[in-house]
């Protein structure tokens, strides 16, 4: 984009921006940054002059005014959990990180009319636990949701676990205040279901990773809050296998199928030979595991006395998948602190990788029925380029979103191989890409992607994209280089 | 907008755009065009030089970069079926006319994937059948779908009876193809569930009334088809009876509540009155009156021989609702025949208005907890502004959508009441903002509500709304005039 070069903060600049916050949530000291500077697996580490913590909207707004005006560029900061580089400042030094992390309050919740109104700085953890006070559930569930904030989780339209039945951060906010480059706030935190007043702003900002503006609160969507789970850990024949189960799980469970992962023979090996205690639930040795989940909505006291429907529907459906060779084994938890166990193999899955050496990792996702052919052709990609690497593709099968992370060859040289990450992602991009899927399915562009996106993405998408971002932003100050 | 002038065809401009669809879908003769500029309603009579009829994408393309070049305003049109003037042209016979009817072809159906491809002039009863044909359920439901396309719904964000369980027209899309101002082609139509790579364009264009390009076609969600409906009638004492009935109701029955309408005494009065053999499901006369439905997905193959469960729930809400003094009296209906008959009231409202003289009709929102208090205030506004004039609320009470329609006072002057719609709406849509609604929840602004948006609507985001505009169609020719 063709914009006048920004400028590094001038020190009266710097003054005017530490008297918006005050001198306390104003952070100068190197040492004191550092956890704003630094991303979680140490593959970013920024600079800046000035790290403000606002405490108000109004001070966003302030703040963004004389940005806009001094023409310094603004890097927005949540949780600072992300996995693209997208809440770190550029290494010049001349950027100002604008954290949210005060603007943490709660600002109503109605349990009734099914929504809550959270600030950017709420954890997602404590937004989950204000929903479950009220009986209700906020249904986005990711690893990082001690640490993450719901401002960080609506600019990156976050997804998790919870997508299946609930959708993605995008499909969980009905409203948003946000704060736009020039200042000026714009607020729609109305919880309506039905709005069809003009233009959808509030998507546009959804998953714009601070390129656009700045989320200061959202009106969140709450839901009933499921009263009892069944959980099924599956052995499968093959990738085709369960694509089949999926869609007759889809079919026969509808929204009460809240989970859908998958994981190959090599996690669960990964899992038992790192992690003490830990046991793959069936004893049948298969290629694929699937770890399924319903969840009952209904209230109990409104139950008849027998076994629920769905229970049957379950058990059914578990039955037929036997019958029909789509799973060679099948273990249904049979107690709340069995359900955690088969979880627990799932979230541990991420960690064990790095047992095992360098680990080149994607966020992809296909259509769904195309899963099989992705990893079938991916893999054969794989060996072809990386002879000896092994693939680790597991994920949110009912998403079509595939963590297709490759750990490296045994007793191979790590740094070696990890030197090779941006081959690897080029060759596995290049077949998404031709399969018609995307490049980050949950993750999102930031720093870490920017390039790739122009090779990946329709050239008149990206030329209406940066029509809006030169139209909103017309200064270029909104997290520059991020994305665009 | 300061943009020059746009201009009428020149004779040279309207033989090229002729060219382009064949002699044959160009439409000159005023005679063949009254059904293109003629609202259904007669609400609103346009003129045109041309109706052009494309067969392709590319034909649109083409037919964009001409007037984009000579600077010539297009309306683009569905199935005219809109009820804020959006489609029509202006009386100045300027603008020239695109119908997307040609373009009706069903591209491609994934049951499995749960999604199709429709063209822009797929009739919404067409999309329905087709996604039946395969087993699956397309969701969107509205009184003129038969008539009604598939581009024009999403150009609207249209709602209807389907809104409660799976959103508005915005929630069933994944993804569109559009032809931009310029004739380019923005092409997103993957069945991808999650795709975090950059900002989300599909939603800026549903929603947006034909302003900032034309929608050609659409990659629609498919469902797992409800394999049996209950459905009840129930008298209800209040509408605060009625809020806590659909709060009990959408805990305890979730996803599975498909329908939540109410209407009031005088809607069932009208209808017996005009309405040959029709009659309340129920004895006792009551208020309000609820028509609540649930809709069970999973397939009877995997379900045990008992009662399924969710009837259970179901008639312990209405035997709860009777005790807690929530229900007068509730029709549980015996069969198929009797569900159609149930529905057959509400949908019978709209029309049935007609014979008790002219009406005054509002299509709000507001939260669904302040409908009793929105209505309790409106009927108290009419009442001194119209005294006698006769309030039929009624409506999608599960969305906050209400269709605050007013008859005119029993024998006054029909045309005279009509004299002071303007009027009352003013009054009703500043209720309505005042109570943090929209003026606008399923219908759109089109040009009935240009001027009315102007007032309601925050001024930051009309700002944003024509900056955004001004950058995707800097000459202006997208349908001009309307929402903004």
């Amino acid at each position: 984009m063709d914009h006048p070069p920004l400028n590094a903060p001038s020190s009266e600049a710097i003054a005017r921006l530490v008297k918006i916050v005050g001198q306390a949530n104003a952070i100068t000291e190197a040492a004191d940054q550092a956890p704003y500077l630094t991303e979680w697996r140490d593959r970013y580490v920024g600079r800046t002059s000035l790290v403000l913590r606002p405490g108000s909207t109004d001070e966003v707004s302030q703040i963004l005014k004389v940005a806009n005006t001094e023409r310094i560029a603004v890097v927005p900061q949540g949780g600072n959990t992300g996995l693209v580089g997208g809440q770190i400042p550029f290494e010049t030094g001349k950027e100002v990180v604008i954290s949210l992390s005060r603007l943490n309050r709660i600002r109503h919740v109605d349990s009734g009319g099914d929504h809550m109104v959270c600030e950017a700085g709420v954890t997602l953890a404590q937004a989950q636990a204000t929903a479950d006070e009220t009986n209700r559930l906020f249904p986005l569930s990711l690893a990082s949701e001690g640490t993450c904030q719901i401002g960080g989780n609506i600019a990156t339209n976050a997804g998790g676990t919870g997508v299946l039945a609930y959708g993605n951060t995008r499909q969980l906010t009905l409203g948003l205040e946000i704060v736009l480059a020039d200042g000026s706030v714009l607020t729609n935190l109305k919880p309506l279901k039905k709005d069809n007043t003009g233009y959808d702003l509030s998507n546009l900002f959804i998953g714009s990773e601070g390129t656009l503006g700045i989320i200061t609160a959202a009106t969140l969507k709450l839901f009933p809050k499921p009263l009892w789970h069944e959980t099924a850990f599956v052995a499968c024949p093959s990738l085709e296998a369960i694509a089949k189960l999926y869609q007759a799980a889809s079919t026969s469970l509808a929204q009460q199928l809240t989970a859908f992962e998958f994981l190959p023979t090599r996690a669960i090996q990964f899992l038992e030979k790192h992690v003490e205690k830990i046991r793959a639930p069936v004893e049948t040795t298969s290629p694929w595991y699937v770890l399924l989940e319903i969840s009952h909505l209904s209230d109990p006291a409104t139950q008849s006395q027998e076994t629920p429907e769905t229970a049957s529907a379950f058990e059914t459906l578990l039955a037929d998948a036997i019958d029909q060779r789509l799973a060679d084994d099948v273990a249904i938890a049979a107690s709340q602190s069995q359900q955690k166990d088969f979880w627990q193999l799932r979230e541990l899955l991420s960690e064990v990788q790095k047992f095992e050496g360098g680990s080149i990792k994607h966020d992809i996702s296909v259509p769904v029925h195309a899963i099989p052919e992705f990893i079938s052709r991916g893999n054969a990609l794989i060996e072809k380029l990386c002879p000896g690497a092994r693939p680790v593709p597991f994920g949110h099968f009912g998403d079509g979103n595939v963590h297709y992370n490759i750990s490296q060859p045994a007793n191979a040289d790590k740094s070696a191989f990890l030197d090779r990450w941006e081959e690897v992602n080029a060759a596995v991009h290049a077949l998404v890409t031709e399969m018609g899927g995307s490049i980050s399915a949950e993750h999102g562009i930031g720093r870490m992607k920017r390039e790739e996106l122009v090779e990946h993405k329709d050239p008149i998408a990206l030329h209406t994209m940066r029509a809006i971002k030169n139209a909103l932003d017309p200064v270029g100050i909104m997290n520059p280089g991020k994305v665009l």
